[in-house]
């Protein structure tokens, strides 16, 4: 891509902006205390509301020609060809909880695929790169590469999602047969599971139900760090739904094996 | 306490030492990569031992007449009353799959019941304290007054658990009786969940299997922030196994008739 700096200083100017907006809204005390909830404050919506307002912002200023996908706002037309996919928080719930696995969402699309995208991560200061040649972890000055890890197999590896209902009963019946055959599964990280997997922390995400805009950034950060994102069918992920994040290709063939009902 | 000042000061550099012990463990690449797995190499205990060998240390040097009971080294006998309770790494599912959920869990008996305690987080720097005329969350160098939050009724309410298995088949049934009124229910958060708790994010925290080392630091943490411990009978919680902590009388009333079979 011709204008790639560009394209990376806007997208770390527009999580930089989205951050600023949120931190504020996180933790905040007392809201349940004073009935706030009962007349209408929502202080994820407000957040929400101010980053992708925040991230719109830099867009116009930086990059008018590009057309936005975001979760708060919809679609804006754009003539560059590019899309920017934003989820100002994704994990609301654990954004709710004063847990810190929610994220900002940015993607890039060429109108084929996601080229570019970041997780970021404003309380921790973690923020996650991928695609246009960068893989890493950039925390208070300090960068990390990312990269899955390999040599797992499916009975030695680590399993995450976010809820345990996954999504229909058929998915949770599918998610099942993936999870009796891994060494651990774990609940609740959001997009935060992507992190780990392109930090080579853990082997397999496997969700349902999602978006485009929960999926775009995540993908870009996975397939960077050298994992696979594909639907339950191995076909492209980034219209959201079904998905399937893996390590290798071992273990994605071995998962989708047993999602689609059967045995690895 | 007389010496208060003194077991703070004491308790305040066991965590810096767990925490300086087991921050170069935490997130270490290519472990599985390598399959040192299989060598017996097992990160989270080298991690816990040199954490509690550490804390022991700041003991032996700072509190020789106190008794220990420490996950890893058992209990070493005292004269002056006073027992410390130590899990140098609570949650070791979460720090083996990069997750920031699991903590230094640091807690003061002294034969009755437990008066003081932490709950260190080093990977995010943040420590909460509770007891001893102390409820605060302290950050790099800043620091916030811990309280649970008040009006909210269970229909409203944040449930917290680690497993959605929670224990036993009882126990787990015990435990859905409770979610299934609650507004929300989140997995995997291990000891954070009680900070969360004690900070006013989360309503209930509800857990079965807990050895004492498990609940002291937290039992502390919450009782100080005006929170509820108890065991599922409504007594007391030091000893582990089934495990409540509520924010409020009215929640912790409801929950506990849930438990035991009744409606709230």
């Amino acid at each position: 891509m011709q204008d790639a700096q560009d394209i990376i200083n806007a997208a770390h100017q527009m999580a930089d902006a989205a951050g600023a907006a949120i931190l504020p809204f996180f933790r905040i005390a007392g809201l349940a205390a004073e009935n706030k909830w009962q007349t209408g404050f929502d202080p994820v919506t407000e957040a929400d509301r101010a980053a992708e307002r925040a991230m719109r912002g830099v867009l116009a200023r930086l990059r008018p020609h590009d057309a936005i996908l975001g979760e708060e706002f919809g679609a804006t037309h754009g003539t560059s060809g590019l899309t920017w996919i934003l989820d100002p928080i994704d994990g609301t719930r654990a954004f709710l909880c004063g847990a810190a696995s929610w994220g900002v969402l940015i993607g890039l699309s060429d109108g084929r695929d996601i080229r570019y995208g970041l997780i970021d991560q404003p309380f921790t200061r973690e923020r996650f790169e991928g695609g246009l040649g960068r893989a890493h972890l950039v925390t208070d000055g300090a960068s990390r590469a990312l990269a899955v890890r390999s040599g797992v197999d499916l009975a030695q590896a680590t399993l995450l999602t976010t809820y345990p209902e996954v999504g229909t009963a058929e998915e949770a019946a599918a998610f099942r047969r993936v999870a009796a055959r891994a060494r651990l599964t774990r609940y609740g990280l959001d997009c935060y599971a992507y992190a780990l997997l392109a930090l080579g922390q853990v082997d397999l995400v496997i969700e349902a139900g999602l978006q485009p805009y929960d999926i775009a950034g995540p993908l870009a950060v996975v397939r960077a760090a050298g994992g696979i994102v594909t639907d339950w069918q191995g076909g492209p992920a980034q219209g959201g739904g079904r998905v399937i994040a893996a390590a290798t290709p071992e273990l994605h063939r071995a998962a989708l094996e047993l999602l689609n009902g059967g045995a690895a």
